[in-house]
């Protein structure tokens, strides 16, 4: 969960288009413009025409860069000289690493100690400063808070923040402009959702253009916080302790700032369990010859299971990232190989 | 190596850029443009500014559609009633075999039995017939002849073509306009070569954009046909048995109008071994989130073991296809991991 934001979530305050054209502006030439992606054989495995966003070719192999870039971008020389503090399980830490060394703003990175190696590696390798912490016995967002306090850095936080949004939007604003190009209008677009920071940048964006298409929020089994605050119209949390392989979307519940837009703009909540998001992830490298991490592609792991129906559809589902340890990449090969 | 080809290889006859442009035109809207992609992880392992043109992102998971697409596309409606035969590997199987099949012509497909399984699958898939030969005992150009008599369809060269080298030199054209956009002129670009079709349309696009630009071939040690035969200044075949598992590289010499373009364009060549070849997919895999097949990793093997010099300098490597078999990625993670 996030720090709770002091920007309060009236209608008036919620990132719009007009914030996420604004973000896309910032990130030109910096950020990747990942390509729409359609592939013949997933097309015929669906049954409907299939677009893949695929965002681990994302500068730090995530979407969270985006975000990250936005925000840190808009700091002034005296924040950007204090530097910056964010805590992520990895997508974000490295997003905001990588964001802060373009920029020349240190940055303090709190993370769990059981996160993939990887990224804790690449977010050392991109010059930020990593505290561990015990994701069982300590608060983040305290350890975190006390690091902003004592060096007067900046709070970075992973999706409760409206320059967040709209950097993330910025993923939804180029899918518009591709499915424009191509002369196409998309029936139905899914993602990921931890905090909610991306799907509600990008159903932001998808809804100014095509006000019929319809977001649905994939999530993991066991971690559907947005599907049952959808369904109960208020933030709720996660039912009970569960466990998933998908480290990028085990936030308990929504953001206040993100369910306020997610709640007017999603359609649906669809899941997938591991080990579909593990046939999913196959998927990826056979079809794609993309690396999905689990938490990357629960939407395609949804629309394989027929939970998103994408048949005479066109659909389009966003592989949010691909940093995956090489020995769990191996293990997944394996189990059907 | 390709059927011996009716056209002469005179300066005349060779495709340039307003032929690879008219390709560029024929393939829009069905071949994927792809990204060119810059990984701040590999800028720093090579020390240099490092672009990556990832074709295993094409449609069929490698360059091969292109060259295939533009040849297909351009026959009579005689001709596509009699339908197209090929030979190869595994690529260019796929690529003749979706073309042809968006384009409504029937296609057979002449493979050696020991081709990845996941090629002779996706090729099957594409709606083609496969006609399986052994690579030891029998010859795949007089089987391909045959079919081609008796059928009466035209055979599509996996590289001694003009129209192929066209095809695969849109590649070369999309890198131009690619670093055109970002104001950058390459020093250098890379990419590995079978029969030499893909680096003859690259380098033809390059030069005319980039005039100064080096153009280097990466092979596979034991398969350096091509840069003995620049050495030589002619034609060379492959110096003795030798194995590699870069199975899309395997061609025993250039081809006669490959050969007659590359002899102009290309500043030399770099090699690398199968173990280099290794390291270089594990490096896609982490660093790039990208699924490389090994004949497809050579050009970063060759910036990886330094025999293509990357310091201080803008390279574009061409990632040239992915289709590798689940069970050799994961031992290959496997070795590091």
């Amino acid at each position: 969960m996030s720090a709770p934001s002091k920007i309060s979530s009236k209608a008036s305050d919620l990132p719009g288009i007009s914030q996420i054209e604004a973000a896309a502006g910032r990130i030109a030439g910096v950020a990747v413009q990942t390509p729409l992606l359609e592939s013949p054989l997933l097309n015929r495995r669906l049954g409907g025409r299939i677009f893949i966003k695929p965002e681990m070719l994302q500068r730090t192999g995530s979407f969270k860069f985006r975000g990250a870039y936005n925000r840190i971008s808009q700091l002034s020389a005296d924040e950007r000289r204090r530097g910056v503090v964010a805590f992520s399980s990895g997508n974000h830490a490295q997003g905001v690493a990588h964001a802060a060394e373009l920029l020349g703003v240190p940055a303090v990175i709190v993370m769990p100690k059981d996160a993939p190696a990887i990224k804790v590696a690449n977010t050392r390798s991109y010059g930020a400063e990593v505290v561990l912490y015990d994701r069982e016995k300590e608060d983040r967002e305290a350890i975190g808070r006390a690091i902003a306090e004592e060096r007067g850095s900046i709070l970075v936080p992973p999706y409760d923040d409206p320059h967040i949004i709209a950097g993330q939007g910025t993923v939804g604003l180029e899918i518009a402009q591709q499915m424009q190009s191509l002369g196409l209008v998309p029936d139905q677009v899914a993602t990921g959702a931890s905090g909610g920071g991306l799907i509600a940048g990008v159903s932001t964006a998808i809804k100014a253009y095509f006000a019929g298409c319809r977001v649905y929020v994939a999530e993991p089994e066991g971690f559907t916080d947005h599907g049952l605050s959808l369904a109960r119209g208020e933030r709720t949390a996660n039912p009970a302790p569960a466990r998933s392989f998908c480290d990028a979307l085990l936030a308990p519940m929504p953001g206040e700032i993100t369910f306020a837009i997610n709640s007017r703009t999603l359609a649906g909540a669809v899941s997938a369990t591991d080990l579909e998001v593990e046939e999913a992830i196959r998927v990826c490298f056979s079809d794609l010859k993309l690396v999905a991490e689990p938490g990357g592609a629960v939407a395609l792991a949804a629309a394989l299971n027929g939970t998103l129906d994408c048949r005479e559809r066109i659909s389009v589902l966003i592989l949010s990232g691909g940093n995956v340890d090489p020995e769990l990449f191996r293990d997944i090969l394996d189990r059907r190989a």
